[in-house]
């Protein structure tokens, strides 16, 4: 009965390679501007942040609605902005739906502000 | 001779603990808005990109025009949207503007998005 909701748009898979390396593409820096788009809100980063740090590394959205001063719909838009960017993945188990962060999406942002590391001692 | 630009508002260093991490606060949720607002251009990307793998970690802006068709103007824009947020510093040297991109704010952003290490073997 469970049924993972659509990702429309997984954005945030397409950047690879650090910002200091090779040349980015036109496309790519588009992609990657929508998935940082996403996150340009406080509302959105303290959505993925308490997304990322739930239990079990997930978060039932009725858990989420109580933690901001902001109506059901409105606490919804966001989320549905962080699926589209390719953050988030939502699960439906009977009334809920419960979200976890897509950890590829994560590590692949992670990667993209590492620095080379210093070869010295 | 040699000026360092002014940094207007180092917001990129507002952020260390990882997103998996504690609760992030409304305050340091707004400040590192600020910073996505920065990379949510894919100009300013592009420009984080070259700025980051430049010979010596450095670009000087009279490279940085060429590599882009905009004006100079709208290209000091962007330069100057990325040092307001804390990603890249300015020094001019005689005619031209030489930047780099602030190792700490790039390191920080990336411990961000840093997932716990699994456990299991």
């Amino acid at each position: 009965m469970s049924k993972l909701l659509d990702v429309e748009d997984v954005s945030a898979s397409a950047c690879c390679a650090p910002l200091s390396g090779p040349v980015m593409g036109e496309e790519e820096a588009a992609e990657l501007a929508k998935v940082f788009k996403a996150l340009a809100d406080p509302v959105r980063l303290r959505l993925v942040n308490l997304i990322a740090s739930g239990p079990g590394g997930e978060v039932c959205v009725c858990d989420l609605t109580g933690a901001f001063e902001l109506t059901a719909p409105t606490i919804s838009h966001h989320l549905k902005v962080l699926r589209q960017a390719g953050l988030i993945e939502g699960e439906r188990r009977g009334t809920w739906v419960y979200y976890r962060v897509i950890p590829e999406a994560l590590t692949r942002l992670s990667g993209l502000f590492a620095l080379p590391a210093l070869t010295s001692a």
